[in-house]
């Protein structure tokens, strides 16, 4: 397939003008439009004004998507143990593929191509199985909870580290890689140390698996861990082995300068989720003092009860003007920067390897956006349109791995319409009141 | 005409399977649908699946809109300064006009329907007779600098405030009220105590035309004031005449207890503009103690240089965001808080009555949105979708005082496309570099 229009190579260059050739899974070729459709007479052809690597949703919650808006202007310990985890406590398999379809559908939609989802307890199977039909590339994980959870989610030990096991073994690596593994135990208060240190022995057991979890979002979880293990929040994950460059750690809100040098120092991967952040009265992540430190930043929506949506542009912008304000300091996080963030560092975070620049010999993970709007009217530089003003509506096409989604604005791997009627319907019966 | 949909009369009242019938430019019953079908059976039909007040965006600078993007991550003074004194400066009649249709018709597209803008020093008329042709309600008045403005844009005191009679006499109240005139002087930093204390005289002078200002935006800004004038700005504006019930502050993020009381006691209204204290890293305003103090609180996008967007749903967003974050609390500013401030309490500021609620006999400056997608998907709670999840894009029906400006997402009151073309023209010539 020969795609041409504006091509976002990275944060630094950008063609006008522009192609992208897709052969298989890969993009083959990048460059002026004229050379492009010589060298490549007879592919396929398709025209956006915008072409741009996909987005990487470093942390989310696909299967948390019946509970969009449920529990509004609450903070995390009641907003998790209150309606979201009686939430997920409460869903069957079918309503959980329909949350993750309903979450996967989303990400398509605008512009997210890879993601690294915090799964649930229970029915995992049925958001590995959603995200395999639907396309879109993972790094997936059933939640470990074997300490301070909710009826219906508490698991002893053994259980939750087989039931990882297990999932690893059937889907770890499926689809030619596009689907991985990641042990997600929830956070340090809801995990004892044996499901802690099982989790690290089990990454190490299995190449390429890697570790996913919440780390000091909120100030009252950070003191309940310190009460419970006599540690910071960090030391004690360094302790117990989960951190590492294999580590993706959400949040990272509330951290000290010994922690952020165990984070630097072991390489270990944050995510930056400021919408979330907010929404929840977090606070707001010392981004610059981790980029600062070389730690790879990478940038996630949270879920939808958070958020309250999964827009990877509305994120962008979010992480940008948080900083903005939170320093007093207007040159803080530029386009520049944040579109990595949400591009090649996500993807050096979930583990995936040639993925969020468009570059020859890279997996061609694209979208296209339309641009002819009054949004996007006039357009001096468009890194500064993709951060500050563009939004997911204007994406009209989405490719993982060479295989089409969605173009000219309609999903082609499912039926949106009925994805959305589905989960109307189980959302109607959820009991979300705490 | 009978609107049939989910209508959301105020904050507090929502019906379901709603109508709302208008007749001229009011609003002439709201109530079921069976009813409305039963009383109204001739009316002309149309179905939205939500409908709402359009909204109100308290501070905005419409003629700005060519230089969106122009000056990301800079500060206030060098943003102001070093790139958009000098494009307004640069500005002719004829793309001062293309400026100000791009930015309306932004607006009408994104879901406002009243506007308090604040122009430029020069041709002024031709916003005015853009907001004519184009249906949008709007308080607009001429920028006033005659201290401290970039060459051509500096004015003479008296041609400043005779240039302001001008309009207002040429103006003020036509097209059945739905025009309106706010003397404005750009910010104390701009103006001569001889120009503010003309500004309140000429305000006196004329039934019901406002002032519109900045203050206390930005610390180098209160600074510049206190030296100049050995005040804090808030003492100072009201010293010269600057506060009262037809006064409005845009932004207050600077402002200390004694200030805080002035604009309490005076009834000056204010506008919160998160999106460009943010993106300019001017602060958070103290929105939470005005509220306390009775003060009405609107909402603003400011201009597209500083935003970078005119929507007033991402506004409505990160206006509750912010505040959550910045105060730790969860609970700040709520969904129907929000939207008060983006429709009612922004009419009020406005001056203009019986505008922001959908209520009968009160003005038909409607809009209907479309939640049959997935970012809408479930909708537990219309307001809280409209505050934390909608967005410009899903607003399909634009009405004002009667008039359709919009209908299935499409303007037809303008030529889109022919708006945006011109835009496109004009901004490849502007010289924006400082």
């Amino acid at each position: 397939m020969l795609l041409s229009g504006t091509v976002i190579v990275d944060a630094e260059t950008v063609i006008h003008d522009g192609a992208v050739v897709v052969a298989d899974d890969r993009i083959v070729a990048v460059g002026d439009r004229s050379t492009c459709l010589e060298r490549y007479p007879d592919h396929e052809r398709d025209e956006y004004d915008l072409l741009a690597p996909g987005t990487v949703g470093a942390h989310v919650h696909s299967v948390q998507s019946l509970g969009r808006g449920i529990a509004d202007d609450t903070a995390l310990l009641e907003w998790l143990f209150d309606y979201v985890l009686p939430m997920e406590a409460s869903l069957s398999a079918e309503e959980m593929r329909a949350a993750a379809e309903l979450g996967y559908l989303e990400m398509i939609e605008s512009g997210t191509t890879t993601c690294i989802d915090h799964l649930s307890v229970h029915h995992a199977d049925e958001a590995f199985e959603a995200a395999r039909d639907l396309g879109i590339r993972g790094r997936l994980g059933k939640v470990m909870m074997d300490k301070e959870a909710p009826p219906g989610l508490l698991e002893d030990t053994d259980d939750a580290l087989s039931e990882s096991e297990r999932l690893i073994r059937r889907y770890h690596g499926v689809e030619g890689g596009r689907i991985r593994y990641a042990l997600t135990p929830r956070f340090a208060v809801s995990c004892t140390e044996a499901c802690l240190r099982g989790t690290r022995e089990l990454a190490d057991a299995y190449e390429s698996v890697m570790i996913h979890t919440h780390a000091s979002e909120n100030r009252d979880e950070i003191e309940t861990v310190e009460e419970e293990t006599g540690r910071r929040n960090v030391h004690w994950l360094n302790e117990v082995g989960l951190t590492g460059e294999d580590v993706v750690l959400a949040h990272c809100v509330w951290t000290d300068e010994t922690e952020r040098e165990i984070l630097a120092e072991t390489g270990t991967n944050v995510t930056y989720c400021p919408s979330s952040n907010m929404k929840l009265a977090s606070g707001v992540a010392p981004v610059h003092d981790y980029l600062d430190r070389g730690i790879t930043v990478a940038l996630g929506n949270d879920g939808p009860p958070c958020n309250n949506t999964l827009d990877p542009f509305t994120e962008m912008r979010q992480a940008s003007l948080l900083q903005k304000v939170d320093r007093l300091e207007p040159q803080a996080l530029p386009a520049p920067t944040v579109f990595e963030m949400a591009t090649v560092n996500g993807a050096r975070a979930a583990g995936f390897d040639r993925v969020g620049n468009v570059r020859e010999g890279w997996k061609a993970d694209l979208i296209g956006l339309e641009t002819d709007i009054t949004r996007a009217t006039p357009l001096h530089d468009v890194l500064s349109h993709l951060v500050f003003a563009a939004h997911g509506d204007d994406v009209r096409f989405t490719m993982v791995d060479g295989e089409v989604l969605q173009r000219d604005g309609e999903v082609v791997v499912a039926d949106a319409e009925e994805i959305r009627a589905r989960a109307r319907e189980f959302a109607a019966d959820l009991d979300v009141a705490p």
